[in-house]
């Protein structure tokens, strides 16, 4: 879906016909064009889902088995569906029986062989850079391209610090609230104002078929946390995990084609008492079900001890770990503490576990952190993972403003971004309030953006600036129009300026509401600039001369050298 | 105006009866309270105006003459006022007949003879800290307290790196735009949500008229920009401004009781060729009027010429400068360029020239700068203006986002903040697009508080943190009611809560509608805690060893030493 009318979808081409990558084309109003990265897709009807763009490129590596698949049970959607007996509103799209690999099939692995994929082809299109920096920093660990065999309705998109920072939004129902309708409708309302990937955080009724609409629909990579549903699996009760109940939920969730996993690995029992002192103790959801688990059953956390189990299930759907932080604070006070920490070196040695599987692997951090020890925590993670890629929620810079925790976050999120976080996980307005509904969605995944890119500009990312110039200019020139179709979101800037001069005239004004048509200093800036052309080359002359004379003392910058 | 129930206005005394601070005091629900710094004043009837706070102890110093003053003239509020023949809607409180030192009475000239004032003393408890730190900053010119004679209303604060990071809110009509009314409902609003100054840069009618009842009404200090008003009186022909319409319509304000103002001195006639090749030129208002007159007239500007004379002027009042960044960048690739960076060098010449005369001073600084640059306006600001005060617009981070430049913006307030700026100026939702209203003006002013605090807290100011803390406690601990009432924004909190569990006994249940009971990390963690507390002595040796023996190895963070 295009959300302005000067915006049109352009593709461009790779080595092979069914390489087209997708781009926002802006028109301006001065015959410039604005090409935009964009994750909107190609737009889907819910029931019939996205075409599977990478079914193709997928079979033809020839390393893949299609085979019948686990049988969907009821408990997979909970105990209403149970009760029931019947799960609500099956996908009714058609759906291919589920393919794995014979071995390892992950973009790692074929990086690693020194092969270029589809995959790594289109992302060097998306991002505008040569494919050999994407196979290499893939090979390298340095970034991921999570890509499901099983979700072929993705476009290959890349997670590394080398690229564009990335934003993910969270969505999903929880007991108390929404349908799966309104789930979908989030997916689509976040990839179209920029979502990179999406998580599916459902924690209520019907998670596995809600999981089904979001991913068939999805043209970006779904992540989940399967602990949720494990636990919903055995009745809420922690203590009655097994790993060979997260197991069954793992692969479940590999057929389906959940493209990363958030998987707290890190969560050891020795780590656990760390949190006592602290303020808010555990505040990740898996991180305290784990911790509630390794406490009751007096045992190590099994995720941590059957790592290598999910390496190899992981390595055969191109499932990427996305290692969760599980510990991590949750207020400024308990930031960068022994046990968020301690955490992170367990997360260090199991990314190098992964890696000798060949399983594409990013690392998740924090949480809230004061600004002054933000960059500490790109520094140790970068450091001690092997520069593996980073994926941090926020951080909140403070805890004293819920209701504006985007803004809090956002804060913090650009200023790990610059430090080099490859991917932020967005925070609504809603964080430790309520669930996100579709407008908070959005905001957040706005406000994510433009942290995003504050750190790509930041960064000097190449090209990343050319966005803003191009806006600047629009500005200065006043064409209207085209700053508000070059803006993150048109539709807010253009209802903002119609709140006080709607009239058409306006928009072509040399003028705006700030200050009238007298003040105008981005008028009187374009007469100086006139005046600079058109005068100064024999009165520049003289001004330096007058001020070389006049005002130049020891204190007095001088603009020649 | 308090703003929630749970909250009450308590006062801290000093070392006599008419020293009496306000905090406003959170009663928690554990018995607890917890006290703010409030700027919200003890409220007022517009056409009444605040009680004269300060007038004693400006009287007492014996220092100061009251005087006829200026007489008001039609053309002060401009145009429409002569063509009326009358000014609109006069203030109708008393006025006492303007004051003016005899010689320099400002703040700065106590500190440095060493003399405490009722006004220093004040800012010390208010910002409880030492008064000997409010003296020695205030004589080092390293931080001011904006108090015009003239404004008794204000209660004093301070600004300065050493001390809480202060938010400024602009507000004030255009020509196109707004009533006297809605202004000082705008500054009642905006010191409300916790402003510390607020700067009336009204251009439209009634300019004199509007600024009257801000200031009568104001507990703030109030900045303006008397160059709008000056070309106003000019028929808004910048080419036709003298240094005598100038200093006519800084001597009203100074009359009226503006506590700072800013001026754009550093515009140099050799500077302003300087901005021809940028892509925004001059976004100043201040600096391209400056700019075209010194085009216009091809002399050096009125106000750096006429410096000393200014300084004469606010000694005797005790107006701070607010020395004016004319030549800011306008977008993130006009950042740090010569331009900008020249004009600062003449504003740290005119910071020491102001001190000569013991006139306080504040420096402005940017607008538009990417994060990779933010820390270097800091560095440069305070090294060349001698630890003068900055006082950032923003800067915004990125220039792709309108509509949410307050948060573009917050983010690189927050970093320019932790960094030394002493002070920001809030931009709203509507910048770049049309002027603020009564939201757009409740939320710039609560981003830059809590982008303010995050600084505050990034610099390890001495309490800053347990704000965060005691919310974060109430909010581990399930006190909703608490945690609201901490909010930065109470209303704004228990409305998002509200919107998914509305029942008053979600408020006190131990989850919320993220996760459902089941699910709440933050009950599952209360759970460790006692389980931790209760079990844990004997436990945690057992994990211990069990950790040394079976899980630690060299890749392995060991939480004991």
């Amino acid at each position: 879906m295009q959300i302005h009318p000067s915006h049109s979808t352009v593709h461009r081409s790779g080595s092979r016909a069914d390489i087209r990558v997708p781009f926002t084309r802006v028109a301006l109003t001065n015959g410039e064009t604005f090409d935009r990265y964009t994750t909107a897709g190609p737009g889907s009807d819910p029931e019939v889902g996205l075409p599977p763009l990478r079914a193709a490129w997928v079979a033809e590596r020839g390393d893949i088995e299609e085979y019948a698949g686990r049988e969907t049970q009821l408990l997979d959607n909970g105990k209403a569906a149970l009760r029931r007996g019947e799960a609500r509103e099956q996908w009714r799209g058609t759906r291919p029986r589920p393919r794995r690999g014979a071995g390892v099939v992950t973009q790692m692995h074929y990086a690693r062989q020194g092969r270029v994929t589809p995959e790594m082809e289109y992302v060097a299109i998306r991002e505008g850079c040569d494919v050999e920096l994407v196979r290499s920093e893939v090979a390298a660990g340095r970034a991921i391209i999570p890509a499901n065999v099983n979700h072929p309705e993705a476009e290959p998109m890349i997670i590394g610090r080398r690229f564009l920072v990335k934003v993910n939004a969270n969505i999903g129902n929880s007991a108390v609230t929404s349908s799966i309708a309104e789930e979908v409708d989030k997916l689509t309302w976040a990839v179209t104002w920029g979502a990179d990937t999406v998580m599916d955080l459902s924690t209520g009724d019907d998670i596995h078929t809600t999981r089904e609409w979001i991913i068939r629909n999805s043209p970006v990579p779904i992540g989940t946390v399967p602990i949720y549903q494990a636990l919903e699996k055995v009745d809420g009760d922690a203590s009655k995990l097994t790993w060979e109940v997260f197991r069954d939920t793992v692969i479940e969730q590999c057929e389906q084609g959940v493209d990363y996993m958030t998987i707290h690995a890190g969560v050891l029992l020795r780590y656990v008492p760390l949190t006592a002192q602290r303020i808010t103790g555990i505040v990740s959801r898996g991180g305290s079900i784990m911790a509630g688990w390794c406490l009751a059953n007096h045992e190590e956390n099994f995720l941590y001890t059957h790592f290598d189990d999910l390496c190899e299930i992981f390595a055969r759907y191109d499932v990427s770990f996305s290692l969760g932080d599980g510990l991590r604070p949750g207020c400024t006070a308990d930031a960068n503490d022994e046990a968020q920490l301690a955490e992170l070196r367990t997360l260090a040695e199991l990314t190098q576990r992964a890696w000798e599987h060949d399983v594409q692997v990013m690392v998740e951090g924090p949480g809230h952190v004061p600004l002054n020890l933000v960059e500490e925590n790109v520094v140790l993670q970068q450091e001690w993972c092997h520069d593996a890629p980073f994926y941090t929620l926020g951080p909140l810079a403070t805890d004293i403003a819920p209701g504006y925790d985007h803004i809090t976050s956002a804060i913090g999120a650009a200023a790990i971004a610059m430090h080099g976080t490859a991917m932020l996980c967005y925070v609504t307005p809603k964080e430790h309030l309520g669930l996100p509904n579709r407008d908070d969605v959005k905001t957040g995944v706005i406000t994510y953006k433009l942290a995003a890119h504050s750190a790509d500009v930041a960064k000097g990312h190449p090209g990343a600036r050319d966005w803003d110039d191009t806006l600047s200019r629009a500005r200065f020139e006043f064409r209207w129009h085209d700053q508000f179709a070059l803006s993150l979101d048109p539709h807010t800037a253009e209802a903002f300026h119609d709140e006080t001069l709607p009239a058409e005239a306006s928009k072509t004004a040399h003028f705006c509401s700030m200050c009238g048509p007298k003040f105008c200093s981005m008028r009187i800036s374009q007469d100086v600039r006139d005046y600079v052309a058109t005068g100064m080359a024999e009165k520049s002359a003289q001004f330096l001369e007058l001020g070389s004379s006049v005002y130049v003392d020891d204190e007095t910058y001088s603009a020649s050298p």
